[in-house]
């Protein structure tokens, strides 16, 4: 291969305008996020993409440790007769259930499911746990995979085996456990919005968008940069539901058995699919530091005897960073050129790139070229970690605001269906409309539009004036409407 | 419940000397490690344990990034026909999959089996992954659960799913996978000692215990309480054999095509069990410091108005400890006294206890108890954390002093078959002996002693002058066998 062809490889991605699914999934497999395997539905997350999913881990589990959660394990294997024992819950997840109906040589008397999610084998757990109110709260999660059968599988955003963290709490009382799971929202906002600079919008999901079992689901929802809405997180406030259907009760301080209220709350490796869609450009990978496998990238200019001069002053300059706890790759590859190793890196989305060569060891100094802006700035090597400690938060800051002005412009309010509907036609965003709070009229909307209704947010707190924006009822609340992943 | 009754409750553990077995089981249940499910053999892994392997998983996780490895995730499903490539590999694994036969509403095409290990699939990646000998070596791993489907199974040591680490490395000679392999069995007996305080011997396996597929595998074994053998680790050079069954080529520095050497390696949350097993006592779990779930438990003493008068000087205690990293959990519950709480974070292994009371406080001490040695004894509030931390580094050095002599007063020497024998009635142990290297013979041992080779350890350089301790034939070998979990 020439190098001329390497750096055809390396910027031959479509453009996002051209076709933003295709930008997508050569984003994905250039970067070496994740690839298909030989199971329909199954992807492989490449180390560099689940490094991204771990800095996320990492953030998440030490937010839910520090607000009183633990890590517990349960059982991949869910039996029929229990995934079935709150009607709803089966019902909506059966279809999508992968089924084990043989056990070694024999086959099982049982079939079992392949958890979609955990609810029903850890309800059967905290039923024999839970005794008296003096064991509650309980405040587990668990990091797993899960399996539902989808028939359309997107890398990331939706596959067959997926990555989540499910949350799975049980309390004394409604209100305890509806603050749980309103709290829990909170922290998915705050993490989306500090950790992976996605501003989202928080609120209610409608009933046709309920979890299945749950009394109430709440979401938050990002908008992605072809102007669909993405899911990223959800919290369920299951009422005694599940208590009732696993017999979870409880001794109470009146001595009367009670049953308990239960929340669960999830957010999974989509999250990546989040962030390559809601940064990323015509280059490739665009990456908030915090989330980063490398902050910053050192490319060597690999002229003359570079390995005797230029190679000991990056690697001192690496080690300085490092020992900071800057994430650095130095790239000192041989038969690759510096400008092929920017492309590269650029593609792959690396926050900062910082350049050195022999003039720059002659001027102290040092080239930061930031991914996001593309700027380059020459700046000295004295004082450089804080620099470029510097220039990574507002990076990260950069990356947030940008996607939270490309939200807002994308927001459109009004109250004329031909409006809404010329809205949702290319590349569209959110429409925030009245609506009568009526199911049927919800699945109208979306059959003529394909827009549904992301949730009920909470910062629309004023009661619509105007009539439903399809249908002539009153309208009872502001609805955020989009065309979602 | 009256406090004499939970009193019983927390010290009812059958003596280790009365029933093994059944000491482990109690130990599991009550200090909340684990519990049974509906589904066979399937474990729930509860917060108390689960923090224990998460302790562990941090320190190897560090220790395989420290080298060079990076994490993935690959499917849990592996299409039969690809299991099946490797003709050893099937032939080992196939009696214990769980497979997936009906995926939503469809029956498959295809089984699946849920993965037993990754081999399979991970090979059929590394061959689109592997180009060139510039993409050697690949370091790869992943923390995954695994399903085999067990006849017979036991809290921790063997369950139908467990929890494990799997490293797939790929290279370009020879010489560069046999090294990778001894140098992760190397890291795996400095974690099980450093972390764990698990004294193991380090050794090759013979062919009748070789992982299916493997050229060589190579293990760590510790020696459990009940003077039984534990595999706590296996690292296996694989030769070229899953680089041939699943095409991973590349091209060499010769520009000719060649296949990689291949290796895998893995630990499980039996690592939990060796725990236990290794320093746990009759007064329930003995946990060392490194992978405690809390270093120091502080029981406040709740006389008169202790609220007013002792818990804010234990809080403040608290909070300095923790300031220091140090892990602690303040019990100021009520209804228990503190008698109970004593035995209770006793049996569940705390390393330190912290008793404050008004008696102390007017002498500005407290009282420090190793759960170890029982020994207690007032230290001064002045210079308390550096006494702590002090006291928590002994305590981790003395469990794996401790557990060296037991395990080497439990390794007993012979070449006579009757020393042998008697050696593995009861509680047995170790014992090291000449074998002449056939597999028969050693079958013929095992059926007549339950004794296994563990391996054949490396510290065993000398060439036996004795006969086989069986047969006739000349020992080739000293071989370390014991009875095996």
């Amino acid at each position: 291969m020439t190098e001329q062809q390497k750096d055809t490889l390396v910027t031959a991605i479509t453009p996002q305008s051209e076709d933003f699914s295709r930008w997508y999934l050569d984003v994905v497999r250039r970067a070496e996020l994740a690839d298909y395997t030989m199971v329909k539905g199954c992807l492989a997350i490449r180390p560099y993409g689940y490094a991204i999913w771990e800095h996320i881990q990492q953030a998440l589990d030490s937010r839910l440790k520090a607000t009183g959660h633990v890590n517990a394990y349960f059982p991949l294997f869910v039996p029929e007769s229990l995934l079935s024992r709150e009607a709803e819950h089966v019902e909506g997840f059966a279809p999508q259930v992968a089924w084990v109906t043989q056990g070694g040589t024999e086959p099982l008397e049982e079939r079992l499911a392949i958890r979609p999610t955990s609810e029903a084998i850890i309800g059967t757990l905290y039923a024999k746990w839970i005794q008296s109110w003096r064991d509650l709260p309980v405040l587990v999660n668990q990091w797993a995979n899960v399996v539902r059968w989808e028939k359309k599988t997107y890398p990331f955003l939706r596959t067959t085996e997926f990555l989540w963290q499910e949350g799975h709490t049980a309390h004394e009382t409604e209100q305890d456990a509806q603050e749980e799971t309103l709290k829990i929202l909170a922290l998915y906002k705050e993490l989306a919005e500090t950790e992976l600079a996605i501003p989202v919008v928080d609120g209610q999901k409608t009933d046709s968008e309920r979890f299945a079992g749950a009394v109430r689901t709440y979401s938050i929802e990002g908008l992605m940069k072809d102007g669909r809405a993405l899911q990223a997180g959800t919290s369920h406030f299951l009422g005694q539901n599940f208590a009732k259907a696993f017999e979870i009760r409880f001794q109470g301080r009146d001595k009367s058995l009670e049953y308990a209220w239960t929340t669960s709350w999830g957010v999974t490796t989509r999250l990546v699919g989040a962030v390559i869609m809601t940064h990323g450009d015509d280059r490739g990978l665009v990456l908030p530091p915090r989330i980063a496998p490398y902050h910053v990238i050192i490319v060597p200019i690999s002229r003359g005897n570079w390995r005797e001069t230029v190679l000991p002053k990056a690697c001192e300059i690496r080690d300085r960073l490092v020992e900071q706890g800057v994430r650095v790759y130095l790239d000192d590859r041989d038969g690759y050129t510096p400008g092929w190793k920017f492309a590269e890196w650029e593609m792959r989305g690396v926050p900062v790139r910082l350049e050195i060569g022999p003039k720059d060891i002659d001027k102290s100094q040092v080239v930061l070229a930031r991914r996001d802006t593309r700027e380059k700035v020459s700046v000295p090597t004295e004082g450089l970690t804080d620099r470029v400690q510097t220039m990574l938060a507002e990076i990260q800051t950069a990356l947030l605001a940008h996607a939270r002005r490309f939200r807002d412009e994308r927001t459109r309010r009004t109250d004329s269906y031909d409006t809404f509907k010329e809205a949702m036609e290319g590349r569209p965003g959110f429409v925030v409309t009245p609506w009568c709070g009526d199911a049927d009229c919800e699945a109208s909307i979306k059959t003529e539009t394909q827009a549904t209704i992301r949730n009920l947010p909470f910062a629309e707190t004023e009661r619509p004036r105007h009539r439903c924006v399809r249908c002539d009822r009153p309208a009872v609340v502001y609805a955020w409407f989009a065309k979602a992943y």
